[in-house]
């Protein structure tokens, strides 16, 4: 692009660095933010630096957090014997709107992928480890992707939980609610022919 | 969202200001940016606020400029007898672009919209007839969008210059190259029959 001004082709760089952004989003984000008035672009901008400079990560989930210990784990009315494992930050978002989950969260901050180069030491699962020899947890749910990388890891994490005193189980997986037969694919499909449930359970909602 | 920290909470807020952007891509932006080493966050936290600040707009064209008269304003080896009149910056650099014009810009920033609240008085359209009454323009070619808003800005533009001794023209309209006819609307085609050249002027690329 020709740019008539440095100010703003660095602005535009800056930009189209964030992931899905490219240079054409990147320019009419700026332009955006050159019609908003001073004060709140510079809100915008130290909002940001703020975000990087003071973010924590709870000592004992690793979930991001304001203080040293998150608002989940210093909460006394959570049932504190079960830990649900989980990717990231996103996944505690997406299960605490459930509002099915009532125990504490443990953050890997990511999936063990070779390919990516992320090994087991890269995540969280050490701290993982120690929270269960801990001995208070009575259960810990494996809550990762149904993709490889999220299987790779559960299969390393139980390898490391199966000696200690802890029921390990893993998301239920099956054809989604709303999600008709014949748009299911065979995987899938075939996967909840073998794991099917009793009619009893069926009905817990 | 269910967001674990006030800090996170803030940032995807100013992030979903932006046009485009909603909660959910914010928060991957943020959880991105927070991936990042804290000196890459502060320059980019660093150049939007000094982008914003330090902006000018050219006091000729009022094109984004880093300086009081931007670059094709001041270039020598410019034309200064056209002047082609665009909405905002990214119009300017779609038309450097093109490699096609040597000739000087003005930026409207905007077009007349009633719809929108933009009345003539919000378009730097009174410092265009100050340039044209200067007298040293031979002709203003506007380039502006195919719409009403467009249309309306080419008729308003048009009967405020038409006592000065300048030509005034319009952009081409018609069905785009590589376009097949089968699949080009109707106005347009019906309109590029009635404005047809002569198959010389065909030849000229």
């Amino acid at each position: 692009m020709n740019f008539s001004s440095r100010l703003l082709e660095n602005a535009v760089n800056e930009f189209s660095k964030l992931p899905g952004i490219g240079q054409k989003t990147a320019l009419r984000l700026v332009l955006h933010l050159l019609n908003q008035p001073v004060s709140e672009v510079e809100t915008f901008s130290s909002v940001i630096a703020k975000l990087r400079n003071e973010i924590q990560f709870c000592t004992v989930c690793r979930n991001i957090s304001d203080q040293p210990v998150c608002e989940i784990c210093s909460a006394k009315s959570r049932d504190r014997s079960i830990v649900c494992v989980v990717e990231d930050t996103q996944d505690v978002m997406a299960i605490e709107n459930t509002n099915q989950y009532n125990g504490l969260y443990h953050v890997l901050n990511g999936l063990i992928s070779p390919m990516d180069g992320i090994s087991p030491s890269d995540l969280n699962i050490q701290t993982l480890t120690e929270r269960v020899a801990a001995g208070e947890l009575k259960e810990v749910i494996l809550a990762l992707s149904a993709t490889m990388e999220g299987d790779t890891t559960i299969f390393y994490v139980y390898k490391k939980l199966k000696d200690y005193p802890v029921h390990v189980s893993t998301i239920a997986r099956g054809i989604a609610f709303g999600g008709e037969l014949d748009y299911v694919d065979e995987i899938t499909l075939g996967r909840s022919i073998v794991t099917r449930v009793p009619y009893e359970n069926f009905l817990i909602r």
